[in-house]
């Protein structure tokens, strides 16, 4: 009897490595070096008795947002949403060359007009209200937004290679973080839904906040300003500081991301180092190194020299958007 | 033969919840209200089918450190580590007043001195260093240092009861953060293994950390000066920014842990705060509204009209520290 039970429970973990060994974790990626490296990297780390194993502890993964986990041309979903809630703001809040523009719907100007005027669509946009009015603000707002070149809503404009990703080192107890330039509060109201990441794994660029009461309870009200803009080598010491930990991977698309790159893959042991290259004019966008947003120059001369993988949207994506449901 | 094995997978099941049940997971909590409504939030919250039952994502609890997870008095632990290593400072890095109690070892000259002392203190003690060295050297401190009244070793002087209860929620698949006016560098240096709580479930205090480049590789710097203060309304900030939900357990001891618990147990559903009362002279301290460490005043005032819970040390804990391997 005893040994009866034990053949068919065999027989069922047999049918099941073998299922999962069968399974591509990554269909949307074409076959090559890039697809091989992250796969190995990821099968090595979590195989136990492999020279390259972690314990689940180590496993830690960080990924930038704009460029890396969804689309940031011709400008950030955020920059959209900023506009968006500035052009319905009460009349008089604005200063003249902002609502202007605004009401030109000239992007160009607003972008180019300098932090002063960025400072304030952020402040008429993202504050005095509480972080939950925010997100709920946002998720509505993402509902119908639509991209202004392909019609798309933004968050079908995540990259389902990315997204096979996620889930297949969630999959193997990666615990997987978005370090971004946007905000926590913004990527939050979407990032469970759309990548399978709990608030608690955002580390993003801070608005002040403040803890005020409000009909006798304590409210936590959204007020102007940046506290924290989480870019640069401000992303490597927010990993330390929220995280406590090295990651052991990383991925990013912009030199805003080089420290985060370069902190992850000095660490000792199995480590990796991914770059995304966009290269695709005709599926999605080619930019790197003049670009104004997503600029990509120091990060790519170093990709060899330290070991980094450089994804190639037109090579090595064979799907870049999901498909339509 | 599916359906012996069907007998023998349910009574493997129920031999399991049987035992589950027997098991008392808060031995040194002595039976009363205190012990029944924690146990009853944690099993109610995590049964499936009860009206309090919460999905894991939501299962967040907040815990203080000093004072509620450990001792306290007669001065914070981390304040003695600064003391040590101020003691072992350069010659001529220390004012002259600092210095003279230093080698006094007048503790009380050294936190009745004002923030200034307090400051310096931290810069010579905390900065100038890396956190990986930084967290090394509380390590190798805390494995020698003693308690100057018990002499036993400070992680000794964890709570049983507390360690208990970390444990028994960590099996609920609860998600446990310390919020600590402590430092995060500090406390990460021993929670996992004392606490089980892991690096980026802590959130403390930050001292300024710059990233630099040494030797041609990237190093990030503990240096002078406080970025974050955690404690009071603070940490509801800080719970917010970092976890980017609403805990729906809040444990404390004084009323710099007050914000915290007000905000959460004002959510919505099933709420538990909870306050360790410092009431036992004979086997730990006992203080509250006149203390210097761990003041409690307004919270205590509240824990009725609240609904919160008040662990009455010297009658609900029939341990306090645990039993000498």
């Amino acid at each position: 009897m005893t040994m009866m039970i034990g053949r068919v429970v065999a027989g069922v973990v047999m049918l099941w490595l073998a299922c999962s060994a069968w399974a591509d974790p990554l269909p949307s990626w074409r076959s090559g070096p890039v697809k091989t490296t992250i796969t190995e990297f990821v099968e090595t780390t979590t195989t136990p008795g492999d020279p390259n194993y972690l314990p689940e502890s180590e496993r830690v993964a960080v990924f930038d947002n704009d460029g890396t986990l969804w689309a940031e041309q011709p400008f950030y979903v955020q920059f959209a949403y900023a506009m968006e809630r500035a052009r319905n703001a009460e009349p008089g809040t604005l200063s003249e060359p902002l609502a202007k523009a605004l009401k030109a719907g000239d992007v160009g100007a607003i972008m180019e007009s300098g932090a002063d005027s960025l400072i304030e669509l952020l402040a008429v946009s993202h504050a005095n209200l509480s972080v939950d009015e925010f997100q709920l603000d946002v998720a509505r707002w993402l509902s119908q937004a639509r991209h202004p070149e392909t019609g798309l809503p933004y968050t079908r404009m995540a990259y389902q290679p990315m997204l096979e990703l996620l889930r297949y080192l969630r999959d193997r107890r990666y615990r997987v973080y978005i370090v971004s330039g946007g905000g926590s509060d913004f990527i939050r109201a979407f990032s469970s839904e759309l990548y399978g990441i709990p608030p608690n794994q955002v580390i993003g660029s801070l608005g002040n906040l403040e803890a005020v009461e409000l009909d006798g309870r304590l409210v936590l009200m959204k007020r102007p300003g940046i506290a924290w803009l989480d870019d640069g080598l401000n992303k490597a010491l927010a990993i330390e500081r929220v995280i406590g930990q090295r990651p052991v991977l990383a991925v990013g698309n912009s030199d805003g991301d080089y420290p985060m790159l370069v902190w992850t893959t000095e660490g000792e042991g199995p480590r990796l180092g991914v770059l995304v290259h966009h290269t695709d004019k005709t599926r999605e966008y080619a930019y790197d190194r003049d670009s104004h947003i997503g600029k990509l120059d120091k990060a790519l001369d170093e990709v060899e020299s330290r070991g980094w993988v450089r994804i190639d949207m037109a090579r090595d994506w064979a799907q870049i958007y999901p498909q339509t449901p």
